[in-house]
């Protein structure tokens, strides 16, 4: 049998995942360090939990969780023990409290910034890892608590340079929508999994307006409504009159009874609480009563936020585009309780670092400079690699980002191509010659790629500074960062 | 049947597995900025790649990796795929480059800092989630990306604060060792398993000796050889002829002939060239040549490398205790390969941060001030919320991190227990007497700490500042600022 040339390996990553490249890394960086500012000026502090949970410990409180073994990445342990990445930093943070109960000072405040990971089908903008920046106040069983994280909120969304009138936090009252299901017939333990239904339509009414929820609050909605085609979503199964009660909660100008429990008297209280701090503190129309507000997740049990871009960008196709939800939270009183005989009242807020850094990056597009990369300096003949490495240790000694070129040193253009592609502000150059008199080349590739494309308003700069000169070899750090500061490209200074 | 009360889950983390507070998230914010700002110096670019990879783009190139199924956490997408927490940086970035291979400059020079897995047994300061930190060089065929790399790596210590002669970077090479191999007829594709166990033995010369690594190469070692107790590690069969060879590597007085092969001639070749750059850009000393280098990877090809800090400090019980190893590296020029049809050199080195972090902590017992906390406003009454909530605002709005206690404020005890608990450098009092008057109490926590600790040597500063003042409510930031700088306590300027 002829040998064949072995097959090789796709290269591929899983659907959903994606690498990241140095301008969003650096762009995030920022951000989160911005983030952390604020928290830390607030009083938390940080903590890191591990990616890896006991399932149980998570418990399966995730939104959209019909099936109860999906939603998660999950593994058994070599003691057969099932463990899962942790699907976001809330559920991890109930079990460091748990776990460290008496240790802790109470309320304890920590904030946390992490991957999270969902086993969800992936699409556009819509990630299997992703990224969360919390903070939590656990043990704090008064709405101040709720009140101060919403402000905290706005706080670290202007802090990231969005205006004051492009977001809004929106608190709502999950004890309200308890109360309203209650009202009409839907309390208790059985009507559990139906009061989730209707919690997920109201959650929907950004999306698919007040006719798309009374259909999801009755017997189902189709993708596309007026062709009963797409996907069928099967309905809460309310009647006409449940239903209106429900969608009374939408609709300010729907006249209707109020329910008469005290649940819902007791989240309406709250929310009037919440509203007097914010206004007292300043905060009014940033942070705002909003009753369509629910929040996916099973785990909350009194007030639930929504941090919310209000502003209109254009795509690159010209529509416009409006980002919505950057981060939401509320209170959950039982979490922590499910590993401890006392109640351990708490509330938090998370913010979904990557479309927050998506939405950034719109506002900023316009200010963007470019980002330059290493000075290069050439190899021009291998034997000098040693005396190539010194000139670059010069540089870099001097705070300079440099390198030098360790491809193939054999054809000179690829080089150059290296120089251009790698975006390096200029090129150093020293052939037998220039090393003869003791001198090097620089090549200044900014001021090349001007000429390229026949800029002519900067003949001046061009007669005095060619895009090419020679300069002693011991004015090498002087000529470089001249340049860099001509060009205005940042530099260190000398490392010490 | 009568109704139990629930039994509750146990909080608990799966073994190997940590959570992190904020000293120590603090100390390794700062030592990865600085890291990267090194790695930038030398023209690496940042890159991140997610934590799950397919398992077969990955490999299986763990160290003591003899079981297939073990090492690394795994799990099947719903398409039946085997899926893989990445266990190292190298593996990833060798997929990221092969499936962007067009689109990158090369050399493609990156760097990147994250977390990875082990599914191992784990013990003391064996971690299954730990951190790296890498720079590779893909696409670099000579020696001088391997130099660089291992100066990179002493630069980077220098720069964490590691005194020039407290560490060594060590380089070997897989070529010398594999031309030994060669010479003693283990070469070929059959003897892979053999040879690989034969590294392993050389690996373990700085923890058995040199007797050791001789029962390794021979039928094997017991954990106490004296008394033939305790574990037994199976040797890789050598005779004592071949052994010796190997064992000569180790000992520069053991005279033996030198393979004739040109594995091993090439291999002393990029050594020496290696070691020429090395001395010419001044670091003799700091990076040396070391036989007994061999890094338990399989996938390298060429020079391997290892970071030791040699200086030696003293654990709790006053025990010398040596770091050893906080990194290495070296060349795998068959790793991209598994992907492309053409040869890709590459090098690269990989930090351990958190063996490093746990080392420069050691370093800095000496000089560690403590962390203080937030300034507290206590919440003498209830109705007074949004007031000291306002008081809060001022101070953070002077760039000073504060926050009003959110625990159940009725037992007032509780809250300056949780200021003590917190750190908090003062707490800001004012009930109706001091409200009538427009005033608020400033209680100095760190000048009460030290009158409790009776020291009596600040008997000027504690007469003319008590631990205990009033003053306006429109002087709070200025007086709690005063007492800030008084006791050195760092605090932000005003955010703006």
């Amino acid at each position: 049998m002829a040998k064949d040339k072995p097959t090789k390996l796709k290269a591929r990553m899983p659907r959903g995942l994606a690498d990241r490249g140095p301008a969003e890394l650096g762009s995030t960086r920022a951000m989160l360090e911005t983030i952390r500012k604020v928290y830390e000026l607030y009083g938390f502090e940080a903590l890191e939990t591990p990616f890896i949970e006991y399932t149980d410990a998570l418990g399966k409180f995730l939104p959209d969780q019909d099936r109860p073994n999906e939603g998660v990445f999950s593994f058994q342990d070599d003691d057969e023990q099932w463990l899962s990445l942790r699907y976001d930093l809330t559920a991890p943070l109930a079990r460091h409290v748990a776990e460290n109960f008496d240790r802790l000072a109470k309320p304890f405040r920590s904030y946390r910034a992490g991957w999270v990971f969902r086993n969800e089908k992936p699409g556009p903008g819509r990630f299997r890892q992703f990224m969360q920046f919390d903070a939590d106040t656990v043990g704090a069983p008064t709405v101040a608590a709720d009140a101060e994280i919403c402000m905290m909120a706005a706080d670290t969304l202007e802090a990231l340079g969005i205006a004051r009138g492009d977001y809004v936090i929106k608190v709502n009252n999950r004890k309200v929508l308890d109360g309203v299901l209650e009202a009409i017939g839907l309390g208790g333990e059985d009507n559990a999994g139906r009061r989730l239904t209707v919690l997920r339509a109201i959650d929907k009414f950004d999306k698919v307006g007040i006719e798309g929820v009374r259909d999801l609050l009755g017997e189902g909605r189709w993708e596309n409504p007026a062709a009963k085609s797409g996907d069928f979503t099967k309905g809460a199964g309310l009647d006409a009159a449940q239903a209106s009660v429900v969608l009374s909660l939408l609709d300010k100008q729907a006249a209707y009874e109020k329910p008469a429990n005290e649940t819902y008297a007791a989240g309406l209280a709250e929310l009037a609480e919440i509203d007097a701090l914010v206004k007292a503190a300043g905060y009014e129309g940033r942070v705002k009563i909003d009753p369509s507000v629910v929040r996916g997740l099973e785990y909350y049990t009194g007030p639930v936020f929504e941090a919310e871009l209000t502003f209109e960008v254009k795509d690159e196709k010209g529509r416009p585009v409006r980002f919505g939800s950057v981060g939401g939270g509320g209170r959950y009183d039982g979490l922590v309780g499910r590993f401890r005989s006392e109640p351990v009242p708490a509330t938090g807020f998370s913010i979904g670092v990557s479309r927050l850094a998506s939405a950034l990056s719109y506002l900023k597009t316009a200010d963007a400079a470019p980002e330059y990369g290493p000075v290069v300096v050439v190899v021009m003949d291998r034997d000098q690699t040693a005396h190539y490495m010194g000139l670059v240790a010069t540089l870099r000694s001097a705070g300079i980002r440099a390198e030098m070129y360790l491809g193939n040193p054999k054809n000179l253009g690829n080089q150059f191509k290296y120089a251009d592609r790698r975006n390096a502000p200029c090129v150093v150059i020293q052939g037998s010659d220039e090393r003869a008199n003791g001198q090097v080349q620089i090549k200044d590739l900014i001021e090349g790629a001007k000429a390229a494309a026949a800029i002519t308003d900067n003949a001046e700069w061009r007669s005095s500074r060619p895009a090419q000169f020679a300069c002693d070899e011991a004015e090498l750090v002087a000529k470089v960062r001249e340049l860099l500061d001509h060009h205005g490209v940042p530099h260190g200074a000398a490392l010490g």
